[in-house]
Formats: structure tokens, sequence, C-alpha cells
């Protein structure tokens, strides 16, 4: 890709295809991912479209489109059934011929035969490329992206780039990290380098984490600096961002005093999840985890098991949803579970020890709670949730309460345990310092 | 409003303002929200247009899809904040000026009192309203949403009309369906009824869900049927909507027909999702289960239980990660996992038989496999995975094979494990109709 001649900044607008966009049955995360991935590397979508799948609406917009942007980055529309038209109609577009693509139809047979599939006659279309673009091959699916360059002076007086991403998330995420933003990055450089840096926090709402450090960061956001927030269930990410080329000291003079005000608060940087930093301390340490979890249903194993490699220090877990499970499997006393009721402090300890006892693990993590919308007492309201870790020779227990929906109690509930446990072997000493 | 003459249906269009938006900082919401709200309603959102909170960009993007639709609505900008223009920039492009409105300017005061608090000056902003506009009232905040007349011959022949919407979900939702909509609805009536179904199924990639209906939805398809498709990792829906007084019989008569090809590979309709169906037909049938998840690591068990109430038929689970714990928590047998290794059929059909055994259920579904990225080998490549069910009599054993990212995997495996059980559960005789 060129840069298109006498522009100050690339200009860059997303249009996404798909008919039950418009009709509400899906939501469209997209935007936010690819909006996202462009201004944290310093382009700006400056307007976002959405059409049906239609072959007229997408031909308007993606015409309309070139008429303005540098770069034009479809989504959808680029499978194999009926309503996936966005190849054919941005080939007339552009007037080029459409044509069988050696590579790409060896890949698509490769694709059917690792699955023992048999490669139903419309997935062929798949492999018909435009006249000169270049193909983004599609690790994780059937369907290539495209990269073509529109010349200049026929939609505009300079030319532009059109690139067209397949539908599924799997699909488009890995294409656009690791073949679109190299092209665009290569080709398309950003105005200014905008240097963005995102730490993660737990533990604190949103308001606090603002109040904390929004003081401290006066001076700074006077001279430039952007800061922004974003929360999600249990979890508050702060945004650091400057411009041009005091950029680097900006951005570090604010991180140190954001840790400064917040310390242990902070648990990664980036696209950190909290479950990869604890997977991270443990193999550090060189310790074990098992899990026993009622309530959270899976979903702590889940995100544990999410990561990479989780399998060199998670052993497993129990899921002792029924009383019945949590004495056969885990050991807890029948006589404890009529005392103090499943969801209660003794049960959540004798789960945690239980559990690290059979699985012979160094840290185990126990939750048990009412995760509702039913199964609540006056004494025991939803939301009620106790979590346990046990290690050699203590088991401590919070007794958080979480009243959410369903599926927010078991994300933020979850994220209470990875954090007791992180907090804990942050205590420990640095394996690497000792002797 | 008056419906625009000579117009057959009733054109919508839709702006959302933010810059939040286009900086993929925040998920729009909004998008999805209205298009489901007025397709359920029977209008047809064309186009969405995110643009940043400047005025050129709001300005641009009412003034053009002012020459194209008959409604459009604006989510965002009429706050008190200095990023909030849009009233401003709507009032100068429909040269009419703008004044303080008598009822909003008490409104205001009186939400203010209530609260205990201070109005601060900026907020009586909010009081101005352009000439002629009718002004929809805020029951949850401060700023009132606008509806205006843009007369024919300004933009386009047909007039249209111009409603705009405050930004925070929980003011736009109220003030849409309370407010707004029976406006539409007086005015705008759509021109015919839209009847709009989803089907859901799992087992048949999308490529092929197609060639098995098409042809058989020929001639509904000619005279007006839609049809969608939606993939997901394991799932495909399919779209069918009709317009006009028609639309019951030829959703149905698409339903008939598609039932007919696909038979047992739809698991529902709408927003079910197959954990919920699952959970469904254990209930009815009165059964129970546990499951013993090994590379899935309690994706499973996080599904099954994010349906309320699924602790009535859900016993529970173990994730026996390590082989040990194979061995310790399942009595899975050490010279089986010696002799086949812990991917293999012989120890999914154990693992399956003790849980069944262990948590004394009807069903125990077990998965052993290979995750990725890292752990193939030759005989055994990564997405090598056995699935077992067991019940009382006989267990059964599949071996797919899943070779996508960790995620994809995940989501697919756990699909074909549930999708197993259904099955079965669909052979056994309902309930109800024994004595």
């Amino acid at each position: 890709m060129n840069r298109p001649a006498g522009s100050l900044t690339t200009t860059v607008e997303l249009i996404n295809t798909g008919t039950e966009l418009l009709l509400g049955r899906t939501l469209n995360t997209h935007q936010q991912w690819l909006c996202r991935q462009l201004s944290d590397h310093g382009y700006t979508v400056k307007r976002q479209v959405a059409v049906p799948d239609t072959g007229e609406d997408i031909h308007a917009a993606v015409r309309e489109a070139l008429t303005r942007a540098d770069l034009v980055i479809t989504t959808g529309g680029l499978g194999p059934t009926s309503d996936d038209v966005t190849r054919e109609r941005v080939a007339e577009l552009l007037g080029v011929t459409l044509g069988p693509h050696t590579t790409v139809e060896r890949r698509l047979e490769a694709f059917y035969r690792l699955r023992n599939r048999r490669m139903p006659p419309r997935a062929a279309l798949q492999t018909l490329v435009p006249e000169g673009a270049t193909v983004l091959f599609n690790d994780h699916g059937t369907a290539p992206g495209l990269v073509m360059s529109v010349p200049a002076g026929r939609f505009r007086p300079n030319g532009s780039w059109l690139a067209m991403l397949p539908g599924p998330a799997r699909e488009l995420r890995p294409m656009f990290n690791t073949q679109l933003l190299p092209l665009i990055q290569q080709h398309c450089p950003p105005p200014t380098s905008l240097l963005c840096r995102t730490l993660r926090t737990t533990g604190l709402p949103e308001s606090e984490v603002e109040a904390r450090i929004a003081p401290h960061l006066e001076p700074l956001l006077r001279s430039g600096l952007e800061l922004g927030y974003c929360a999600r269930p249990g979890e508050v990410d702060i945004r650091l961002a400057a411009h041009g080329s005091e950029a680097a000291q900006q951005v570090e003079a604010a991180h140190k005093l954001v840790s400064d005000e917040l310390g242990e608060f902070i648990f990664g940087e980036g696209a950190a999840e909290l479950e990869e930093v604890v997977i991270g301390l443990l193999r550090d340490h060189r310790e074990t985890l098992a899990v026993a979890e009622s309530c959270t249903g899976g979903h702590l194993a889940d995100r544990l098991t999410r990561v990479p490699g989780a399998s060199e220090v998670f052993l497993g877990g129990w899921i002792p949803y029924s009383n019945a499970l949590k004495h056969a499997a885990l050991g807890v006393p029948a006589e404890c579970l009529a005392a103090h009721g499943a969801v209660s402090e003794p049960v959540a300890r004798s789960m945690a020890e239980g559990a690290r006892r059979i699985a012979q693990a160094s840290f185990a993590l126990a939750i048990t709670g009412i995760a509702g919308p039913g199964g609540g007492t006056p004494d025991k309201p939803v939301g009620t949730v106790f979590i346990a870790l046990s290690q050699a020779n203590s088991t401590v227990v919070l007794n958080p309460r979480n009243a959410w929906d369903r599926a927010t109690f078991k994300a933020v509930t979850s994220q209470q345990a990875l954090e007791l446990l992180r907090r804990a072997l942050l205590r420990k000493p640095n394996p690497a310092s000792s002797p």
C-alpha cells in the first residue's frame, strides 16, 4: 500500500454488512473490536456504517466510503451462502473480474480434509479472488480476506485501499492482527505516533479509581496526556495516551503516578487477563493449583484453562453442585453441611482443604454461594458467597456479597478468587532471588 | 407526523453519535436495541451510522440521512457537557432558532430539587428547544428528546421526520418505548407487519444447511419470504421473515419445509441456547447429569450452570486436568491411562462411567482431548477429542476432530457433548405420555 499522496492523516471508515445487524438480532462487536485495535495503533475511524446483506446497499456504502476515506474496511459477506455478496459487488464496483486463486483452493481443500469433512460444492465460491487483490489467508475458517487498491481519480483525487474481512470473529480477529494490521502499518503509517498504555486494576470501583488518581494527573492532562477509563465486571482499565515527541515521557510519568496511588490494585498491563497473570505467577513460583467451585459452576476453571499451558500448574478441579457431591467427592463432613449449610465459611474451608489434599496441589481455591435468581433466604440472600484459599498451614475465607445477575455473579466471584490467590503469590519470596 | 406522501414503506436510518464508539471504548448497544425494537414493530432500519462528537461529522451524517430516509433517529449529544452538540447542529442544519422551553425548565429544576442537588449552570443548555420541535420528556435523566418535521423539498421531494434521543440507555429506552414509538406508530404506520422467526441448528456447517434447505424454499423466496443465515462456533441460525398479510402462512410453510429437511438438527427457536434446551429436557424427563471435563476445563459445566435452576438436574462435575486426578478422583484405572494415554476412547468411557457412578446421576458426559496449541503428536494431533455419554446399560463415545483455536475448541466441543445428550434425551419415551 502507498500512503495516499497529500493526506496528513489516514482516514479510515468501517462498513459492517449483515441484515441481522439491522434487524437487531446480533450485537455489532466487530465495530468495537476493530475501532479499538485501530485506535490503539494510532488510526482513528472516522465513520462506521452498517448495511443489510443486499447487493445495492453494500455497493452504495462502499462507493460512498471510497469517495471519503484512505482506507475502507468491510466485514462480512465473504462466505459461501447466497447472502454473501460482498466479493461480487465490490468486483463489479471496481470493474474487475473474479477468478479462482490456486493457493486459496489448496488451502480450502486442506481445511476440509483436516476435519474429515466433504467440501460442499458452494464452498468453492470462496476461492474466487478479484483481479489484482492481495489475499489474506484464513487460518481459522474458509473465506479468505481481500485487500484491493483503488486507483487515484476513480472515486476521489487520491486513491484508497479497500480491505474485506470475513464475518466470524474467530476468523476476523487473527486475520486483522497478523495480516491486515502489518500491511496498514507498513503503507499507511499513522500521522503522529500515538502511545497508548492500558493499566488493568481489580478490587476498586471506577469512581474510586478516578478519585484516587485524577487529582495527581492534572498537570499531565494540561500538557496533553489523555486519560480514559473502562469498567467491566470486577475490573477497571485506565487508559493513558499521548501524541508526539513527548509521548513516551508523559505516559511513563503518568504510569508512575498511577502506580504510586493504586499499587497492588494494578494486576497487569495491556490485554493481560487476571487468569494469565495468576498462571504466570504459579509457574514462576513452581506452585500448583486445584479448585472446587459450587455456585460459579466451572467458570473459574474455564478461565484458568483458557490460558495455553495452564496444565503445567493447574491440576484440575471439582464442581460439587449438589450437597451429596460435596461430601462424596471432596470429603466435606455431612455434619458440617447439616450444621452450617452448604453456603457457609466452614464448608468453603473444607472444600478448599479437600481439593488441595486430593489433588496434591500446593494451593486450592473453593467457592460456595447463591448465584440467584432463586435460592436466597433472609439469612443468606442472593449474592452471598464464601471464597476459600487453602495453602500449607493456612486457609483464609472471604465473604463478599455479589448481588448481581447470574453471569456477572460468576465473573465477579471468579475474579475475587483469582485476586485472592494473586495477592498470596505476591507475598511469597521471589523464587528467582532464592538460592 | 404525516406519512410522507408516495412512500410505500417507512425508511428508517439510525445515527449514533459518540467519539468513544469510534475509539472502540464502548460497545454500541443502542444499535442492537433500537433496531430490534423497530423491527419487532415492522420497521426496517436501512442503515446505521456511527460518527464522532464533532459538529461537522454530525451535521454531515444527519444531512445525508435526511436525503434518503422517512425517519432519522439520532442518539447522544443532547447532554450539558462541551461535547454535546447534536441539538445546536441540527437547529443550524434546519435553519431554526433555539429557545428555552418552560415545561422543560420546570422539570429540570424539579429533577435537581428532588435529589437535593444544586443545578449546575451548564445544565440550563438542555432547556433549549428548536423552534417547532416536539419534546420527549426525560423521566430518567435531564436531557429531553426532540422530534422535528423536515419539510418536503428541503432535502428530498418528500418530507422526513427527525427524532433525537439522549445517550444513556436508561433514559433512551423508556423514552423510545413510551413516547417515540407511539408517535411513530400513529403517523408512520409500518406498511405491513414483519414476522421473523429464527431456527437454531447444530451439527451441520453453514453451507450444508443452505444446500439442504434452499432449493425447497425457492418458491417461497420468489413470493417474498426472506431467508438469512448466521453462523457461530458449532451453530447455524436460520432466519425466516415475511411481510404483509401472507406473512404468517409464509413463515409457517417455510418452517415446515426447513423442519422436514433438517429434522433433529434444529435444537430450538428464537434465543434458546443449547444448554437451556438440554436442562429443560433433563427436567421434563426427570433425569440428572454429571460431567467430567479434561480439555474443556469447566466450559461445559459453566454453560450448564448459566441456566437458572440448573441445580435441579445438574449434580456437578470434575475437571480432572492431570492424569493423577483422573485416577484419584474418577477411578480411571492407572493401567488404562498407561496403555491408551489420557486422550483415548477407553479413558473417556471410564471418566463418564466414574462420574455417573460417584455422582449417582442418570447421565454423565466426559470429555478428554488436546485443545492445543501445544500437546499434539502425529498419532493424536491438536484437536483430537473423545466425548463419552454414559447412561444405564450403555456408554457411547464420539471422536470428532476439532482443530480450532483454544476458545473455539471449547465452544465446539461442549456443543457436541450437549448435542449428544440432547439426541439421547429425544430418544427416550416422553414422560408426559407414560402412565
